[in-house]
Parts: structure tokens; sequence; C-alpha cells
């Protein structure tokens, strides 16, 4: 194509609300333009990338037997009901009405819409598993949409449902959508982590994100700096330091538990300061409402509680931290200084497996400006159930190998969920199985944000003067320059090369516009395509300039031998 | 593809409501399903098809030079506001509002986003003419949503916008387009006509109507028997009759007009045969308010005044017929009897081409119960304009050459436009020409119904069997049916060509189901994949039988040449 007449407008500067590499670059390049908060328009480059990660997505999800389907941005209120997302899905999800009032909202995703479609059409078990997809314009109402295509209001996602009539085939279908995943965002040229999105202790419900890694990202995320193990650090499994922080302790030697005076000192490390105690002998006493029940739950004092582990320990449906009116009611004390010993006998105490090791700790009293010291747990006090209930801390072990645990910033891109029958039990979902009984579905669904993976390519992929586009997602494979248009050889001898490029069937975008060398070359590097072709001062020889752009390395080239040499220089571009 | 565990639910019946045979048989060969009224699902068998119409449009437009981009859906009200088209485009506008009740619409045509983008992107000549296309999910509230796909409130369009400098290059781009359309509806097998949508006295605004032509479709063409001449039955050109019906009167002859009595018969065939004269002349005499100011329209009695066409000769914005009141004020009479003779000055005459050629004519009189007779035009009577203002019928003589018009039904399925002026005067839209001044984006749009087309073609590609897809806009290019999977020779023959037809990059579906084999057969007929290959009785023999959906010729064809006998076969599918 040629960029004289493309769309394709470059600036010099954005917007200081352009703060994400992805976002300045990107409406720089001239490849999105906003038109309103959250809501762009792809321009000429930008809708080529997006089409090219769509492709991989697409040859990917296909290759392992899912069916790609398009079902409607609008979806009936009355099938929400039914799941009774519309009610709890939040102010996140578009609604309108049509011009009989009927209810609509326009979907943020479809397990309603393909569960009730499967309802209706699959009534036999000789049909699974099945899986459908499709790659569809979503809507979700950002209370602040930023950061471009990040996270914007309408935006492109890939959404895959799987059906099932047993979690073994759920299984299958799972391991085969992740290793998908893996090849989709490998071509993409991206460094990724396939993290556990939840630990997994509630029903098998396995989850996993998908994240590229970015110090520009919104999640945390716990990676092992020797095996592949990586989590949300929300939900990620913590093992003891490799070596312990505190002195050793011989447990028998340690005397009957006293009381000292605290005055006003309830913080873990005040306390540990007040007494001069290492801060990871104090024991943490935090009391939480596990679904309406009293919970006191113990960490050291060097640890968090963390609550979705709480939640999956327990088996819990809601966890709450007891504000301080119920931590008076039930222990007697003021915040602070809660403790298992002689506790009211209804209250659980479930402790951190980090807990069970101590001796000649310090602990809560239930009393005001008081600790016990010389507490050890087991001889001192009962515990209902040890469990990993902290959240994991950088220089952790790794909880699959001898490695160490570094926290990394992440983007999420893809996210694999095996649903269970959630939506099946819902919506009255079910299949006849060979005994001709009804069962519900077992469901699994598995989301790509297409828009969001090409600035999450940026991110990983520019530097300060640009974008550096892997040849898998680049709008064109080559960029064409020719420095002085009107300098007859230069002229000729790349009119005859952007000819010669396009019946190779080379993507090729071919910079003829009357501009200043410098301002072409300004735009190529921001633009970011991976292999620039310049025809300059040498043209009278015959000879090419080659650059690429990721890693710089330039050299000159015969214009006749630019066919034999073209597939190698793509081979190397992204090297 | 294998049948076995596609998502494909074929019916026997469908519900009453579809009417048309895009509707039910989209609907029976499992490739739609209906989520809401006007919103539709599509399953994989009808999203193959709709991408292959895409790819196909995709390509005819790029091949013009047109850049592919993709605008939101979500349109902010402002842009609709500025262009006057929020308060104008009625109810069908499907509005919303965000959760900080900014208001919002989704749009069902692009010309106000794409308007607001190059007013602010392009702001030289030397980037002009520029031609911008998206294919996108478009939205429309349809009052009475209706035969499938034909009609939806949720539909996937291509809609292109071109940008100029002069008329001149629209002129060019407008034909690009046209012929570009030609080959999209060609290659899709259609039988269509690009009719004239307006006669275009107005402003030099040409506009096409493509028409695939069907019984079925909702609007009515004029065409020509002989030569390509096609137009809309509202805006069609008339020309004489070749055949007069008029006996040859000798205008010199007549008498001079005389007044008799026609009590209580008005309507022009009733003269007719009350007088016992030919319907032809007998002189139609109707008010109009044109722009608020009343003109007299004379047609024969055996024609019908085209409102457009009165528009059109008066380059008026509005054009109505007067009411009882207003008829008795301005002629005196009650309607049925006004006449240009002795009417008042102030209201223009102007008669349709064939009211010339009249002599000996009876007119009305502005007197109830009254006609003259023996009235020529000219002697007894001035006109102030003369023109095409009639209605074509079937039997006039084409305008273009000397063919006979004939009518026929038929599907809108793409428009091309010539806008001007219009959003680039509402919303500033301008660049700077070759002197540095403002000037107004001069702009073409032009739009392809996708989704549309895919039911255009079944309603043209059909029998009582089922759908007969062309083969560029079929499923899939091979129906491979095993009759009797349980038999080995027959089960190993068909997985073996199976295979064989995947890797030669074929596509194939695979109807690999424990079904009957009538089952089978009643299923590929509706689902109507061009090319059917049976693997039955005959494996034992290595032979295959081939059936071309269309013509229904079939033969036996041995396994071992099927891979060079293919290309061959797949080339007289569509014969």
């Amino acid at each position: 194509m040629r960029q004289q007449t493309m769309l394709a407008p470059t600036l010099r500067e954005v917007g200081a609300e352009a703060e994400m590499a992805s976002h300045r670059l990107m409406l720089r390049a001239g490849m999105i333009r906003q038109l309103a908060a959250g809501v762009y328009s792809y321009l000429p480059l930008g809708y080529r990338t997006l089409r090219k990660v769509e492709q991989i997505v697409r040859e990917e999800i296909d290759r392992i037997g899912a069916q790609e389907v398009l079902m409607p941005a609008m979806n009936p209120a009355e099938l929400w009901k039914e799941s009774g997302r519309w009610d709890t899905y939040g102010p996140e999800l578009v609604t309108m009405q049509d011009r009989h009032q009927r209810e609509f909202l326009l979907g943020p995703t479809h397990e309603e819409v393909i569960t009730h479609l499967l309802r209706h059409e699959v009534r036999s078990y000789k049909k699974l598993p099945m899986s459908l997809y499709q790659i569809q314009t979503k809507f979700r109402d950002e209370r602040r949409p930023r950061s471009g295509l990040l996270r914007g209001r309408e935006f492109v996602m890939k959404d895959a449902y799987s059906f099932h009539g047993d979690l073994e085939s759920l299984d299958v279908t799972y391991r085969d959508m992740y290793n998908a995943y893996v090849r989709i965002f490998s071509r993409l040229g991206l460094d990724f982590r396939a993290v556990e999105a939840d630990s997994g202790a509630i029903g098998g419900k396995e989850s996993h994100e998908f994240m590229v890694l970015s110090d520009s990202g919104e999640d945390t995320l716990a990676v092992c700096e020797k095996c592949d193990y990586a989590a949300n650090v929300e939900t990620a499994q913590a093992r003891m330091p490799k070596e312990g922080f505190t002195p050793p302790v011989d447990a028998d030697r340690v005397p009957a538990p006293s009381k000292v005076s605290t005055p006003g000192v309830s913080a873990a490390a005040a306390v540990a300061t007040h007494l001069n105690v290492p801060l990871e002998r104090v024991i943490k006493s935090l009391l939480f409402l596990v679904d309406d029940k009293p919970v006191l739950v113990l960490v050291r004092g060097d640890d968090d509680a963390n609550e979705v582990k709480v939640k999956n320990a327990l088996d819990a449906i809601e966890v709450t931290l007891a504000d301080e009116a119920t931590v008076r009611r039930i222990t007697g004390a003021p915040t602070g200084f809660a403790g298992p010993v002689g506790l009211q006998e209804e209250v659980r105490v479930v402790a951190d497996d980090a807990v069970r090791g101590l001796a000649d700790a310090v602990i809560g009293t239930n009393e005001a400006d008081a600790h016990l010291i010389h507490v050890n747990p087991e001889r001192d006090f009962d515990v209902d159930v040890y469990a990993d209930l902290r959240t994991v801390k950088e220089g952790d072990a790794c909880p699959r190998c001898n490695g160490t645990i570094r926290f990394k910033r992440g983007i999420e891109v893809g996210h694999v969920f095996k649903l269970g029958t959630k939506y099946s039990d819902a919506m009255d979902g079910t299949f006849l199985d060979g005994e001709g009984k009804e069962q519900p579905f077992i469901m699994g669904c598995y989301g790509i944000g297409v828009s969001r993976v090409m600035a999450a390519i940026v991110e990983q992929h520019h530097d300060e003067s640009g974008i550096r586009w892997p040849l898998a997602a680049a709008p064109f494979q080559v960029h064409l320059i020719v420095v002085n248009a009107k300098k007859e050889e230069q002229a000729s001898l790349a009119e005859e090369l952007y000819s010669q490029l396009q019946q190779a069937g080379v993507e090729v975008l071919y910079d003829n516009r009357s501009e200043r060398a410098g301002v072409k070359f300004k735009d190529s590097d921001l633009i970011g395509i991976p292999l620039r072709l310049t025809v300059g001062g040498k043209a009278d020889q015959g000879l090419v300039e080659y650059k690429f752009r990721r890693s710089g390395e330039s050299g000159d080239l015969s214009a006749n031998e630019l066919d034999v040499k073209l597939p190698e220089l793509l081979k190397r571009v992204d090297g």
C-alpha cells in the first residue's frame, strides 16, 4: 500500500492522558483514534494488526476442533435474569431498551446465550464434547476506561465455550485450550506466564490466567525463578521459606505462658519491638466472619492473611474481616488484642501452616493492653484447621521446586476456566446421557482479549522511538522507503521493488510521500514494521539498505538479489 | 469437519412465521437460530458462508484501493446531533445511555463517525481521494423485523465511504465501486440488476441500488427485456409506448371544446366509459402542493402521476397531494373535476410528456359533474412545464433502446450513493485545496448488506429439498457421506477419502453419523453443499458416487482418481 494515500496520520505528541506506552504509541503511529472514552476506531494500520492477531487465534482454536460461530451482541435480559447475572453483574453491564421497551444488554460475554442455544439444540451425549467459539465485539461499561486498548468499553474478544458429559472430558478440552493459548501467545512473540488463578479448593474449579509480563501491568504475579510455576499473587500457594528466620527454639524448654503488659501496643511489628522478639514469633490473630460465623485466623507477624485462601480452606461463600464492634463483642477486647487462649468455644481457630512450626511465641490475650508470651501452639491452644492461609511474599520458596518466588507485573490477556454446572444448573441446560437420563452440561469457558493482546504486544515490544512489531503481528512485513522521490534513479528503483514485492505476495508499505527523509525514518521507527528497505543514494549502483527494526542491524543488498535474500531476512527480523 | 460432533441441527419443520424460503431453509439447515425478533446466532455452517461472502466483498473492495478500518458500534449522540440525524432518523435508531448518563447510539451506518475522523486527520488535498470501508455488525430497530436475515435488527454490513476534492474524482470512485459490486454479486452467483435509484434531477446526486431478482423481493423494478436498463419502479424513466394506443387524431380538425355533463363521474376510467372515449384520451388533473404552492399535474388517464418525478422536475423539497378542502378552495369543485382551463393564474400547470401528443381529449372543468371534450393541449390551455411525470408501466418502451419494459421483484443487497457535501457541510468536514483554501469534502457512500446477501443467495438458489449453494458461498465444497459406517469397507474408504481431501485443502463436511442413509441424504440436500461424494455399496470395488446438488447429475468414480478428477468436478458444480 502506498503511504501517500493511506490514512496513517502519525503524531509527534499525544495528550498526557495517554500514560501507557501502547496507548501512546498506537495513537502516535496512526493505528487507532479515540471516539469516546474507552471507544476506539481502528485505522488501516491498526486494523491490519488486529486481523493478524484474530487469524492466529482462529487457526489455533480451529486446530483443537472448536467450531466458529457468531452470537448476537444484543442479548435479551430474560436470559441474564435466568442465570442471575442481570442483577449481579453491576453497572459495567451495558443495557438498553428496544422500541417496544423490551430490555436488552450488549454482551460482555456469552455464557447465557450459548447455554440457551445448546439446551435447545444438543439433546444427546453423542454430540458431546462440543466446543464453540466466536471472535466478536464486546461491551463493558468500565467506570474509568483508560490505557487505550488495554481497558476499553468496546473491545474485540475471542470467547469459547465447551460442553461435556463428564469431568474427564472437560479436563481434556481444558488442557487443549491451555495448549492452544500457549501456541497463540508464543506465535505472537509474547513473554507470558499461565498463572493459577484460583488455588482450587472448591469443587475442582480450575482456572488459569495468561499474563503477559510487563512492568505496566495491573496484576501482580508470583513467579518461580527456577521452574515454570506462576500464580496470581492473590491466590499463589505459599511454602515455608527455605531458611527459617526464627532462631531455633527448643519447644520443650519453653516456660508456661505468662501475661505481659503492652499498653496501647497492638500491631504485630510494634509488639515485636516492644517485647524485643523477632516479628515472625508474634502471632497475628484476626477475627473474620465466615458465612456470618466468627473464625479466628492465625498467621505469623511477618505474613498477611489471605481472604481468598481462608474462603477456599473453609469452603465458604463469603469472608469479611470483623468490625471493631464485633471484635469487642466476641473477644471482649479492642482490635489488636484477640487470641485463641480463653476464647469462647464457638469460635473456630484456623491457623496458617507456618504457625505450626512456632514455639515461644507472643499472642493476644483477649484483654486490652496485654499479650501472652512463651506460647506454644498445640500445647497452649487448640487449632481446628491448619492450612495455607497467607499471601506469598517475594523470597518465599516455590511450592513446586526448590526455586525462589519473585514478583512480576502482568497484563491479563487470556483466561481458561472450568465453569462446571454453574450455568447449566441455573438455566436448565441438560442432555440425555447413555441411559436416557437428564444430566446438566459440564462447561468450560475460555477468553482472549484480542484487542488487548495488540496493546500487550506493544507494551513488550517498543523502544523510545516507537513500536517494534514481531513479524506475526506487524501490519506489514516490509517498509519500503524512497529517500528522495524526485531523484529519477531512486524513484524508478523503488517503484520497481514495490511491484516486485507485491507480486511476490510480500505485505509492503511503500513510503512514496514527498516528505523529508528524516520524517520518513522517524515515522518508520514509530510504526515499527520489522524490516525496512531504503532506496537512497546508492540506487545508481543498484543497492538498497535493509534494516531490522528490532535489532537495528543494517546492511546493503543488491536489488537484483532481493527475491533470494528476502525470505532469509524475514526469518531473522524477530531475532 | 465431522458432522457427528458439529453443531448443525437440521429440522424437518419450522414455524409458520418463517415465510421466506431463505428464512425457512437456513433455520432448517441448522445455519442460523433466532435469539430475539430480528436477532440471530450464526451456527457453524451459517458462519462459514457469512465469512465467504465477507471475504469476496473484502477482496473486491481492496482491489479498488479502499482501506479497511473498524469503527465503533457505540456512536456518541453529539455527532449525530451535528449531522441532524439524531432527530430525523426515527425510532429505528438504537439508543442507550452509559453509566454516566451520556447518550450513545449503536451505528446503523457510519457517515458521522467517518466524517468526524477525517475532518481531524485529513487536512490536505494531497491525501485525496481516499476510500475507507469496514465490515461490521450494525443495528437498526425495525418495527417489524421479519424474513430472517433479510430484515434483521442486528446484521452484518460492508459500508464504504469515499472523500474527494472534486466531482470528477467522485465519479471515478463511484464507477470503481459500481464495478466492484458487479464483480462481487457475479462471483456470488447472483442474478441481479444495478438499478437507478433516483432519476437524478437534483444536484447531480447519482445513486444505484443493486437488486437481486427474486419473486419474494420487496421492491419492484422496471427492467428492459433487451438491454441492461433497470430502475426502481418508483423512479424509472418513462418513454412513450412503441405503439400509441390512441387512434390517430388530426388535431387541426378537432372542434372547439364543449362542456358535457358527467354527473358523479370523476375517475378517469369512469369518464372514459361514460363518454365512450379511449382512457388514454382522458387527461387526469391532479392538484399537488409543491413546497406549499398549488401545482396542477396532468397525466394521461391510463398513467399514474409519480410524486418523486414531480419533486425532481420542479426541484422541490416536499410534494403532497392536496386534500379535498384545498382542492375545493383552489378549483371551486370537488376532487375529480379539476382542470387547467379557467384555473386561477397562480396555479402552475405541469404535464407529463405523454400529454403533449394528445388531441381531442377530455378534461375536468373545475365544476362539479361536468367535463370538457374536444380539448387540445396548447390550443386550449397553457402548460408551464412538460416533463417525465408518470410511473412506468409494464409494456412501456425502454428509455434506452427499442426494448420493452417488464416488471420484476427484487431484494436490495447493495447501494452506491453520491452524497456530495451533505455531511461535510453539516459537520464542518474540510480540507485545504491546492491554494490553501478550506473546501468541504465531496463524499460518496457505498453499502452491501453482507448477511442479507446470504439470504438473497438462498432465495435464488434453492428447490423444494433445500438450498443449492453456489460454490463461492457454500459452507463446504464437498459433502462426503458414508452410507453405512458399520460396514468396514465403507468406513475405511470414507475415512481415507476424508483425510485425503483435507490434506488437499478441500473444504469437506464428513457425515460420519450413525443415521440412516435416507436421513443423511435428506440433510445433505437441505444443507446444499454443491458436490456430494457418497461411499456406499460399491466401496468394495473402490467406487464412489458423485452428485451435483444443482443439476442432480451423478455418476461413479474410482476413489483412486479422485485427486485428479476433483478440480474438474468442482469447476462444473455451478453449471
